[in-house]
């Protein structure tokens, strides 16, 4: 099951991206490595596309579990190596639930999320560190009793 | 020096996410997760996110080796797992390179920006595999004589 993606140079630092969505993607450096800002970062797109996957999990494994959840707003801050290359070593997810959702039940669904359905995170080699803030509160995993993953 | 991003749940599975080139990203499923398609699949954004970066070393590192190059294309091909999750294993990259460019400081800024600049594939755990392709023909990096990464 392969998945391609082209970018085209447009000068400078500035490419234009497309991939099977057909939604095209602009990229570019900041002005202190030559680019113009006319774009989103490369690096930035690695995050987004980690946040993306495991809302979309989070999303539809709450439907299943019939969990209502009336908003959602995740934040990924990645920590950065200071050495070239500067790649991840350590992200936070932090997952800003809001809905009648039982505790237990939103760690599970991030649970499952980046154990056994996220394929971003799978795919990135920082380690993914998550936290749940709910209805404004944060939950720690210790304070619910969760069951054990299903198959 | 960490990075932030940002996403919102617009309802299904539909997202809107901002980091801090400003530049704002949606994000959906295709149709057969419940999503309609109206933004990037996250695993695109992932392979757009490392055909950027390593495309902005490419045209940083021949322009300090004055190498005039005209055009370049970056395609990803990214093999994922069979199984959930389903994490990418093997990434392709082909570098169509255009311009009076020398094969052996093609295969050397290649090889600089994976060895030793490029973020983006040394975030990702899948084993990127390197193509050249100059003004239209397939270059080996064996056909060509390649000096030492400098420091």
């Amino acid at each position: 099951m392969d998945m391609k993606v082209e970018a085209k140079w447009l000068g400078s630092r500035h490419f234009q991206a497309e991939g099977p969505s057909g939604n095209t993607v602009y990229m570019d450096a900041g002005r202190q490595d030559g680019g113009t800002g006319q774009g989103n970062r490369p690096m930035e797109l690695l995050l987004m596309g980690l946040v993306g996957c495991t809302g979309i999990d989070i999303s539809m494994i709450l439907e299943r579990m019939r969990q209502p959840l009336s908003h959602m707003k995740i934040e990924a801050v990645g920590q950065r190596r200071d050495e070239r290359p500067q790649s991840f070593t350590e992200i936070h997810l932090t997952y800003h639930l809001e809905g009648d959702l039982q505790p237990a039940k939103a760690w599970r669904a991030i649970h499952l999320s980046e154990e056994k359905y996220c394929s971003a995170s799978a795919s990135l080699n920082a380690s993914i560190i998550p936290h749940l803030v709910l209805n404004g509160k944060e939950v720690a995993p210790l304070d619910v009793v969760e069951e054990g993953l299903p198959d």
